[in-house]
């Protein structure tokens, strides 16, 4: 590990322990050993993930004229993933290897040249003695052993090795399909498949007809859970056009869970089985494509910065012509610096008409647009009917949930002797999960009182305040640093006098005796801009 | 069908249809046929959804220092619900019938006194001369027709038959799980059920032997989708506890997706397969559970009423004992008069320590609490560490957006040539999906700038105004009734002279001439309110 790696994996393992000690992130099922990939979002991380979501939805939905939202169900029809080409593609190469067991992504294994050395490193000499047997025995391959490495293979001309032991004794390559399967309706699809494959090896049948069997009983009541939110808006597009009368260019959004049986999952967060989405689909003119194309990149990286994340960390990349979908003519990444480098928080796709042409033909309804306006380039008259192309801005909510956590992060050292060090998520204010906390300076006095009847004005005004008297004054403001909160207000005896309050600033901890309506107003006016 | 019920059904179809119409609820994947009882939310519906969710949040965590929230994820180790018990209960008896072929719930079937007449009632005549050769071959009983009733058979000491033609001529009854199953992590459940019974069979095992090792195979990897959003607040409890601090008495919220295979299906969204929750748990000191059932069950009701629904069409009813799970101690339901009669919008129920309990002993760790102020009324010592008791206001998003709309449905019949007649409905304004149209009168002279304006100064202000330009200004309103926006604000000529606007009042259609800054302040206002 080079010193920046090292930098990198402190730098996560810091977020990830704050987010499970103030309540951000939590594993899914902890008590239970935990489940793969899953992750529950505590009391601050709920509201900071619901914070993005809304900011996200008024700036695509409330603020504009031309887009209206959606919230699909998240079990769909499977003919939906038949047309889209889900069924068919949406799967990653796994391969098991032969001498350590581990399962991997094909296009995913580290790489080595044809013909190069290829050791084999197992976990400790015991474990390299019996592989170094099994490889003997059951693979016919005789290698020598160094310690707990087995040398003496070559690199074949798949190009790729085992992740975990850098074997190049693997199986065949075979397609693994990346939706979540269920099954709907009051049917046992296990004894259905109990049933038919009991008949068909009493039949006598060979392996690939039991398995055509098994998926014809099986196919009628499988479901999927949908693995992007996108297709559903371009399913409803005639029930929408319907509904609301929306003329091109106009667009769909949608926010929800998504699920994918990743074979791999990474950074915390940032990859994993159940996850969020903020997708919108853009339907405009042929030929308009490109210009919206432009346009929603732009939008799209202005959005990032306004939340609050640094410009610096922030990039667009092009998708190279081998990067883009056959159906595609144009395809940008909004990408962030994480720890581990560079990343996709959001891509903005030019998807043409492939979408709504294909569940057209999947079907057999029409889902064509008709333009009384637009002159038909075919027959030079007035009155166009066509099928819209599509720009798709699909965003990330978890990932940006991290990518707002990574930005925000910061530690100060304090002095020579680490006085007044501390953790502080410098949080846009709209984002954080409280905006103000109003604390008693002590549990008496009609401290309390007052500072109730502050949370109770905010909470009028539609602010997310909270009330908040355990401890000390100082572990309160430290507290408050650590989830983010850009303001608090300390009640204290002056106040009870003459309505004064202290307003203290997260960012530079700077302190400020003003009066009470001041600071409800200037914390009011800071959510806003 | 009685005279009240065709008013019910026909209630109910003019909600669908208008849901349909104004783009509140489409049928998952229409253009496919349709999915299951599976339903997307559209433009007016999702709006619709967040805001009645988004008041819950409010009242329920935001504007208290109690409670936190949660947002978990929808899959959960398959030991939360071994220890909660759904695995081995979470299930309904379903019952196939020997003559027609239906599958339903034995609990739900109509009932008959044994020994009295049952007979059985095809769709037509042919159905029902192959129904009674049917009979007489495979079950061996001969029954008369006349037309498409077969008589003979009298109903027996199971008590219920057939729903769907009245057949006694039942299979077994079988329990089948709720929740969905699907596999997590990169296997092949399907490939590995045909290798085991495959070789099973061969090896000539049993059909329970079979079944066994199928069971083995799949468990592994099985995952659930949660059919509640409550065990995850009892599985968290620790990590809340440990990042907030918060002391007893007090509740973990959250809102969110869950999923239940149901066999009977009925009333529009009211019971469907996906649907939202918002629950919430509420931990009190052993002794404390009473007191705070009574709390909650007059909290929950009052906050029916204060998102707009009508005292009349709302009631608290007392479950009997023998409705009671065996370790409540005691659970109300707010009950809503539906078309179809009175049924649950949300359950109050008090849980005594039976989830925390269950979970700490499935999952072996210490899920108590210690209040080091309470005295240990054992050893009557300061300091007490104790399983809090839990009271559990559990309602339905989805069906609470159903009651919504039912409540608001209004048609009014206009003059007696039925001029004048339209449809609104009359939402709560913080309800409405959108708070306030901005028309301008006609698309010129200025006009739309203006509207514009408006519009966007209500954003500003985070009311979700909508500029409108499309179709006569008559029209415009009739479609705002629709969708049940409160307000419409119309610039017309003289509001570029002296900036006034026409402010329309949805449920009365009053008009009044404003100063603008006035409607804005009272779209505002009413909005607070």
């Amino acid at each position: 590990m080079s010193a920046s790696d090292e930098r990198e994996s402190d730098l996560m393992q810091k977020i990830v322990s704050l987010c499970k000690r103030r309540g951000f992130v939590f594993q899914s099922s902890e008590i239970y050993g935990g489940l793969r990939s899953s992750y529950d979002y505590g009391p601050m991380g709920v509201e900071l993930k619901r914070n993005l979501m809304n900011e996200w939805w008024t700036a695509m939905v409330h603020s504009r004229e031309d887009v209206v939202g959606l919230d699909a169900s998240i079990m769909m029809h499977s003919d939906v993933w038949r047309s889209s080409g889900h069924l068919a593609s949406f799967s990653d190469p796994l391969v098991d290897c032969k001498v350590c067991g581990e399962r991997f992504r094909a296009d995913k294994a580290p790489r080595l040249t044809m013909g190069s050395d290829a050791p084999i490193t197992l976990a400790d000499k015991g474990r390299a003695k019996a592989a170094q047997q099994h490889a003997q025995d059951k693979l016919g391959v005789a290698l020598e052993r160094d310690g707990k490495t087995l040398l003496g293979a070559t690199a074949g001309d798949r190009g790729y090795v085992c992740p975990n032991c850098g074997s190049t004794f693997l199986s065949d390559e075979r397609q693994f399909q990346l939706m979540f399967r269920t099954t709907l309706g009051p049917v046992d699809p296990i004894g259905d498949v109990v049933k038919v494959v009991r008949e068909a090896v009493e039949a006598g049948l060979d392996e690939a007809a039991i398995r055509e069997r098994v998926d014809a009983v099986t196919a009628e009541s499988a479901v999927y859970l949908r693995p992007e939110t996108a297709q559903a808006m371009f399913v409803q597009f005639p029930n929408i056009l319907q509904s609301t009368a929306m003329k091109v260019p106009f667009g769909v959004a949608q926010m929800g869970k998504s699920f994918r049986n990743e074979v791999t999952i990474e950074h915390f967060i940032f990859r994993s089985c159940e996850f969020e989405q903020m997708e919108m689909e853009y339907f405009v003119q042929p030929g308009q494509g490109p210009t919206w194309l432009d346009f929603w990149k732009r939008e799209r990286l202005r959005w990032w910065q306004a939340i609050g994340l640094r410009s610096d960390n922030l990039r667009l990349r092009e998708h190279g012509a081998d990067e883009l979908a056959h159906y595609s003519d144009g395809c940008f990444d909004v990408e962030y610096k994480f720890p581990w480098g560079w990343d996709e928080l959001e891509g903005i796709a030019s998807r043409t008409d492939y979408d709504l042409r294909a569940h057209g033909q999947g079907s057999g309804k029409k889902l064509g647009y008709f333009d009384p306006e637009a002159t038909d380039p075919e027959t030079g008259k007035k009155g166009w009917r066509y099928l819209p192309h599509v720009i798709e801005p699909a965003a990330g909510a978890t990932r940006g949930l991290l990518a707002v956590l990574c930005d925000a992060y910061d530690e100060e050292p304090g002095d020579a002797d680490g006085k007044g060090a501390r953790t502080v998520l410098r949080l846009h204010p709209r984002l954080a999960p409280i905006k103000v906390g109003i604390l008693p300076l002590v549990k008496r006095d009609g401290m309390p009182e007052l500072a109730r009847e502050i949370a109770t004005e905010f909470f009028r005004q539609g602010v997310n305040a909270k009330y908040d008297e355990q401890h000390a004054i100082g572990r309160r403001y430290a507290r408050h640093d650590e989830i983010g909160t850009p303001y608090c207000l300390t009640v204290d005896a002056q106040t009870l006098e003459d309505r004064t309050v202290t307003l203290r600033h997260r960012d530079d901890r700077r302190q400020e005796r003003v009066k009470l309506d001041a600071a409800v107003e200037a914390v009011r006016q800071r959510l806003r801009s």
